[in-house]
This record gives structure tokens, C-alpha cells and sequence, in this order.
């Protein structure tokens, strides 16, 4: 499929997202690079969120922070405006969701603060490269997600559960799981918890918050990360009066290698 | 306890043994340093044994081999002589047990290859100095261990199946434990298997092979560890007509600090 080429290339795909010719999600979408979650917040409530993202590192990894007004990304991205360039956006007002657009150029006030964080997308296909077969990623599927009765540590008005994402672990790879996504602390880093769902608020698999149902296999071990469904979960809950974030799956796309993302 | 401040330095401590002055397990005997498993057998099996160490590095972690009739450690100690320097040592002859000594010398030959193997006393201390804790450690009493039916690679006359040690661990702290173990490669490194054992052929864990029954608290997660009981073993069930290894828990006191057998 040479005319579609430019899925490999972040700059390439940018361009055409930013020119409306894709609105599907981020999944699968130059693999080898690294996406990110999105949350737009007026500056009054950065600090307090930006503390809330450094107390739960593990669901709400900062990749970028852009200063007030700043639509344009530096540390992850070149060329990329976080108003047009990613597929889908979703407009909240008082913690409801009141239209998705493909563009946000007409929301834009010079007291929006936007975060970058990091996505399990990365750590997916690092699971799958290392030997680690992960079912959800290899059936372009979503994981499960959960909303766990893990506590967050709060931060100012944000506070709330943690939401996890489960998948299915075979017992004799749960040691190479947690090895190679200790790896990538930006991505979500290693799983929270490893075992049975019950004690975290997760008895039933099968009843899903966000994602897809698993398939889980004879003896395969439940094995959960942090979710970057989490800060965005906290902000709505607060009921802050205006918000921003991506689409579900439908991801910024970085220039950001995952190996420039590991830390060792 | 002035007059026992000799068990915490590791020269004086191989000294007091040599002398046959302490003749009990060497659990808890100098914090902070390297203990190893021992098996010492005839030249001609050696290299067939090292081939098969090599191919199962998990529960036969090789810390150091001595050259043929070589009874004195070099790398991992000084002034270590491996027949008197271990409070207890077992003699078999073809696969069976025929005597307990805590003095080897007469037995020496020209023809013996010394294997000092790493042992889990390390990455125990290490685990709860990391905030993992772990309960036969804190009790100072035995894991459980398991023969679990996972094949190990076969070189030569020997193969068999990998003996297990399990730890159970609370969910939140699994991947902290193999994040730790996987720091130590020649104490065993990460667990092999996370979850229910049957599935290694350990449907109860109160029917132990070695060791001691494990107390396990509700919601924890079985881990398994590859064993230096595993060599031994596999030495015996070759029935090779010779064989030399320390009394269980009564092991080699390196003056190998755990952190010099860290690799990161």
C-alpha cells in the first residue's frame, strides 16, 4: 500500500490529520514511535493537575507540558500544533462532554494549558518485540479497562481512583512483562498490580469501564498498569468548567522513538 | 554480642569454620555478603555439568568454577579453602547420600572441579532491603521448594527438572520483586513462573520437596524462583559415582558484597 506511506512517518501522518484526512484512531499508526494521552486545562488549574500527574506517575506519566497559550509542541514533537493535529477531540464544559471535533483552533484561549502524557500503546509493542504476546495489541484491539478502587494521591481539587488497563499474562513471561516495561516509566511503566482483580475492586473481567472485553486464556495471569484514562477520569470529576482531551485511541503521534523513551 | 561479631565478617566467620567452630546453617551469617551453593564432582563430568549450568542459568547461576584439584576459591573470596571452609558438607557415592562431614580433605583428589553456584539468601536480603518483605526471611526459616515439572536443558548425562523456590508476594509488590531479582542473574535472577503453580506441577504448595511449608496470606501471589537445589539434584539422579556438595542452608560465605553481583 505505497499510498499509504506516509502511516509510517510522524511528520507525514501529522500532516494529513492536520488536513482532515484522518479521523480514525492512532492504533497501529507509526509503530516504532511513541503516542501520547491529551489534557487542555485552563492555567488555573495546571499547577494543582501538574502535581496530581507527578504523585501517580504510573497512570499519569508527563511527557510535555506546553506553557500557557502555547499550542505548539517542543520536547516530543517539531512542526506539530496540538489544535490540528490529532484526529479526534472531545470539548467538555463542567465535567460533561459537549461535542467532538477535528479541530480546535476555534476553542483556543492564551490561558489553556496543555499536557502530553504518556500512552500503553508504547508499551505494547515493546511487550510484543520482546517476546511478550499481548492479544489486545496483536488483534488491534483496546485492553480492558477498569476503574480500580486504588486511591491516587490527590493534589488540590484532583482526586479519584485509579484506572488501570488488565491484560492476560502467560506465568512464565510475568517476569519479562514487568522487565521490559520497568523500561518505560513514561509509558505507564510496570504493572501496579499482579493477580487476581478482586482485591483492587476488579472481581468481574467481563464488566469493562472503557475498552474491550479480554479474551483470557487457561492459566494466564492478571496482570494490570496504570491507565492514562486516569487524569483525564480526575479532571472530569472535578468538574473543572472547561476541558479539553483527545478522542479515546485517537492519539498524538510523536517524533519520539520508543527506545529514546526507554530509560535504559 | 561482642564475641559473636566474627559472623558478620566474612573472613573471620570461614575462619571460626575452618576451626570447626560453627557447624550450624549459615542463614542470616554475614549480612550484605554473597552466599553459594557448592557441588564439587570428578573432571570427567565437569564440563557436561558446566554445559548444563550454562543452559539453565536461572536455578544454576555459576559464581565461580575451580581448575581440577584446585581446592582454593579465587574470585569470589580470598584465603578460601573450599573442603574445611563450609560448616557441613554431604558425600555421595553413585547417586546416594553416605555421609555427612564438616571436613573434606580427606577426600580430596586431583580428578574434583569445585562449582560455587549462587544461592536465593542474596536476593532475599535484597528484596527487603527493597521494600518487599519477605516472610520465611524474616522468620530466618527455609522457602518452600518445589521439583516443578518445567524441563531443564539437558547437556550430556544430565537433565531433569527445575526445583522451584516460592515466595508468595501481595499483588502491588510483584513487580517490585522481579524489578529487584532481576538485578541479581547469578542469585537466580527473576521469578520463572507468577500465578497458581499448578500449572508447574505444584497443585499444593503444603506438600514441599525441600524447605519449609510457606505461609501464605489471603489475596498473595505465588512466585517461583529457580533453585540451587536444581544442580544437585540432577547430579544425584545421573548417579555419578562421586560427588561432594554443602549440607543444605550450611553454604559458601563469599566476600562477594551483594551489590558487587548486581548488574545495574
Amino acid at each position: 500500500m505505497r499510498d499509504m506511506e506516509w502511516t509510517k512517518d510522524t511528520k507525514s501522518f501529522r500532516k494529513n490529520v492536520r488536513h482532515g484526512d484522518w479521523q480514525k484512531t492512532t492504533v497501529g499508526i507509526c509503530p516504532g514511535y511513541v503516542q501520547a494521552n491529551l489534557v487542555i486545562l485552563p492555567k488555573e488549574f495546571a499547577l494543582d493537575f501538574t502535581i496530581f500527574c507527578l504523585r501517580n506517575p504510573q497512570p499519569c506519566p508527563i511527557l510535555e507540558i506546553l506553557e500557557p497559550g502555547d499550542p505548539m509542541v517542543h520536547e516530543i514533537a517539531t512542526d506539530a500544533d496540538i489544535r490540528t493535529d490529532l484526529p479526534m477531540y472531545r470539548i467538555f464544559r463542567d465535567g460533561k462532554l459537549i461535542k467532538e471535533e477535528r479541530d480546535i483552533r476555534g476553542y483556543w484561549r492564551d490561558d489553556l494549558v496543555t499536557f502530553l502524557i504518556g500512552c500503553s500503546y508504547t508499551f505494547e509493542e515493546a511487550l510484543v518485540r520482546g517476546g511478550v504476546p499481548i492479544r489486545n495489541y496483536l488483534k488491534q484491539k483496546d485492553p480492558g479497562i477498569y476503574i480500580s478502587n486504588i486511591p491516587c494521591r490527590p493534589a488540590g481539587i484532583f482526586f479519584g481512583p485509579m484506572v488501570v488497563t488488565m491484560r492476560p499474562i502467560p506465568p512464565n513471561l510475568v517476569s519479562r512483562a514487568v522487565q521490559i516495561t520497568s523500561r518505560f516509566p513514561k509509558a505507564h511503566g510496570a504493572p501496579v498490580h499482579v493477580g487476581e482483580g478482586a482485591s483492587i475492586g476488579i472481581p468481574d473481567l467481563t464488566k469493562i469501564d472503557f475498552g474491550e472485553i479480554p479474551e483470557i486464556e487457561e492459566g494466564e495471569v492478571q496482570v494490570f498498569w496504570g491507565c492514562g484514562v486516569t487524569p483525564q477520569m480526575v479532571a472530569l470529576q472535578s468538574k473543572i468548567p472547561f476541558m479539553i482531551t483527545h478522542k479515546p485511541c485517537h492519539m498524538f503521534v510523536s517524533d519520539l522513538t520508543i527506545e529514546e523513551l526507554a530509560i535504559s
